[in-house]
This record gives structure tokens, C-alpha cells and sequence, in this order.
């Protein structure tokens, strides 16, 4: 089962992966301000969290797999290009994580930031890709910080996510204009940035889009470098 | 398959329904200010709009009822309890509607407001239900306006929706806290109003609520009684 969770501070989506059979858990970008959620669902559907994820360091919210760890137990793991210190441990290109009786594999896709990873759930004839801002429903995450990189997103996108299967669910981190899921089909051919198939013109659009800066990365970023601990 | 959207403005969830072997489609609580966003899902995806439909007239954002029925030539539901004159036809309990091969029973469940229906739509071994405002995520909707009942409300809910089977998916009109989506066995255990299970202090507990009045009741609802048209 799959249950989408929904910050409203910061637009993010929170997925609770769960294995039906032994009631094991995983959370992908848990939001420090929900905690409280998190915990009383996991009581009420008496699930065990083996891991708290994130798909890279956000730059928008904090993240809860420290007080996670802290209240569960779970392992928290982070990308291992993130020079981040707090958790249980690094994710590499390809890991494969136990949930259960299913299999979350996790997959390098730098652009974004440096230390951007997708997961990827395959369950009976239903695949599931947790984009992160790696790929948007109909956009893409920005590339202007943290060690973005327009050219690494581009090949992320294009050799690595859209080559899942036309009917793969995409669920990303984030949704500011009301969509809650896409698939692959749809991002290929009514992605707008997706569309742009030469790299350069890619590029170059991306470094022409000239975001305002986000209005909490200086609290955000060093915070979820130490895993969401506040005592930074 | 089911697509959920989300209206910032007002938390209203919309459903989008469809018949994949068909591509017939339906819109539940479709949103006015999010037409544009719809039809253009709906051409990208290949779909026939058969029917757009509100679970009750609602107080809190305009229905796209009308509009969807001008651009996509869809017939338009509601209430046959509201008094509505706009639609193409008026729901009654145990209507049953048909999208393609799919099947949507309508239950008729007031206690929000006299008008309210439910929606329940069985695929394969999985039931869900759109319970509009009548059962919310771990609440329900408010009865002290527009012939609102905590009486009705109470019954549609014990003696109607929770009769459905504990693993049937929940889909409200709205959600306030982050939720998307539950089950009937998480609402019947730890819904606070569905545990209150003497009707006289439920009854008692709706009446002293004390809600503030909905910001754009005086608009919303005259104009949801002409299914969205604004020149009222
Ligand atoms: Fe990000
Ligand atoms: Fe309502």
C-alpha cells in the first residue's frame, strides 16, 4: 500500500510505503512539522517504520528522520553524494531496501542537486517511481543551487527515469498547481521541459528561468544536514 | 483508474474517474476555478467526459458543473434533494451510473447538508468510496447550515457508509490535515465523531461546535444552485 501524505507549508508530498503481509513501513520525505502525524498513523495502522528516506537535502522544509529515528527506531538513510554525517547511512546508485516483502530500489539522479535520488517500487504489475523534485508532474525541480546541474538533470530525466515503462505512477516531492500523481506516459509527452529533447536548448533554459531564492533555505539547508536536528 | 486533484484554494478534493478499456471518464466536485486544468488533463489522456457530478451544493468554492457540461458536452448531476434546476438530471439513492464498463452507485447520505450523496465504486477485489463532505479524514463535515442535521448525519454514517467493508478506500471532498486518503476500518477505529457512538451526544457534540461561518458561503451557494454560472 501506498499512502500520500501532504505538507501544506511546503507544498511537499510525504509517502508511506507499507508490505500489507508483515507490516512493515518506509517513509520518503518525512516533514519535521508532522512528526506527531506520522507516529499516531503508524500506531493506528500498527506498522513497524524500518527506514525514514530522503530523496536529497530540501531546501524548503525540514526534515524528520532524525526525531524519526529517535521516536521509532527506523534506519535513516540519505544520499551518500550529500556529505551528511547523522544518518544510519548513504544510499549508492542501485541499493536495494528490504520493506518487508518489497523492494525499494534506489536510484541516482543528480541535477537538482548533487545528492538527488528517486526510489523505485515495483508491486505485482504496478511500478511506482518517488521522483523527489528530480522530475515534476509537468515540470522539473530548479538546478540554480546546492550543486544543481541543468546538464546532469537532463540525463537523469532522459537516460534514467523515462526509460520506465509508459504506464510507471510518478509520485515527486512536491505539486504547486493541484496534481497528486502522473505517470511516465503523460511526463514524455506533456511535460513542457520534457519536451525540450536537445540538451543545449535545455540548458540553456533552465539558466534563463531566474527563480527567487527559497524562503527558508538558510535555516533549511544546514538543518537537514544534520538530519532536522534544530540545535545546529 | 482514479486521479485525485487538489484545490489549494479551498482543500476541495476532485476525483477524476475513468474506465480504462473505454477511456469514458466522470469528474466528482470538480472545481470552476480548475477547468482549464481539467479539460486540458482530459485531452492529454485521451478521455470522454460522460459525467461531472458535485456530492452537494457546495458553500466553499464555485462548481464547474456548468462549464464542463458547455466545453465537453457532458451530462451534469446533482442532488435531486437540492432544488437545482441547472442539471442535467438529479441523483437519487442507489442511482446507478455508468462510465464505460465502470459502475458508480450514488447513496444518498444527508446530515451535511439535506442534499449530500455519497459515491461508491467497486474495480475488482477494491471499493471506494467519495464521501464527499459527509465523512471526512478522522472528522466529518459540519450541520448547522444549509438544512444540515447531526441526526442525519449520524445515521447516514452508521447506518450507510461505515456498513461498507472495513478495506474500502475512503475519498473525501476535502481534507484540512495533510491526509489524502483513508479506509472505512481507520475511520470506524479512529474518527473522533464516528466513535461517539451515542446519537444524543453526537448530536449534542455537533451542536456546540461553534464554527465560524464559511468565507464565501453568500457567493458560493447561490451560485452552485445554478451549477457555477456567475451571472446570478
Ligand atoms: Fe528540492
Ligand atoms: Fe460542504
Amino acid at each position: 500500500m501506498i499512502r500520500q501524505l501532504y505538507d501544506r507549508d511546503s507544498y511537499t508530498y510525504t509517502y508511506l510505503l507499507v508490505c500489507d503481509k508483515t507490516g512493515q513501513a518506509a517513509l520518503i520525505d518525512p516533514v519535521k512539522d508532522n512528526v506527531t502525524q506520522y507516529v499516531q498513523l503508524l500506531k493506528e495502522l500498527n506498522l513497524k517504520l524500518v527506514y525514514a528516506l530522503d530523496t536529497h537535502i530540501h531546501a524548503d522544509h525540514i526534515t524528520a528522520l532524525s526525531v524519526l529515528r529517535k521516536a521509532t527506531g527506523c534506519s535513516t538513510l540519505v544520499s551518500s553524494q550529500g556529505k551528511v554525517n547523522c544518518a544510519s547511512g548513504g544510499l549508492t546508485n542501485n541499493a536495494c531496501l528490504t520493506i518487508g516483502l518489497l523492494s525499494l530500489r534506489a536510484i541516482y539522479t543528480p541535477g537538482h542537486t548533487d545528492d538527488s535520488y528517486s526510489f523505485y517500487l515495483q508491486e505485482g504489475a504496478n511500478g511506482y517511481l518517488f521522483t523527489g523534485d528530480t522530475l515534476l508532474i509537468r515540470g522539473t525541480g530548479r538546478t540554480d543551487f546546492q550543486n544543481g546541474s541543468a546538464s546532469d538533470l537532463y540525463e537523469s530525466l532522459h537516460n534514467k527515469l523515462l526509460q520506465y515503462p509508459d504506464n510507471t505512477i510518478v509520485y515527486p516531492a512536491h505539486d504547486y498547481n493541484g496534481f497528486t500523481q502522473s505517470t511516465i506516459f503523460e511526463e514524455k509527452y506533456f511535460n513542457p521541459r520534457v519536451k525540450i529533447k536537445d540538451k543545449g536548448a535545455f540548458i540553456q533554459f533552465m539558466a534563463e528561468l531566474n527563480l527567487p531564492k527559497p524562503k527558508h533555505i538558510e535555516i533549511a539547508v544546514p538543518a537537514n544536514q544534520q538530519c532536522g536536528e534544530l540545535d545546529v
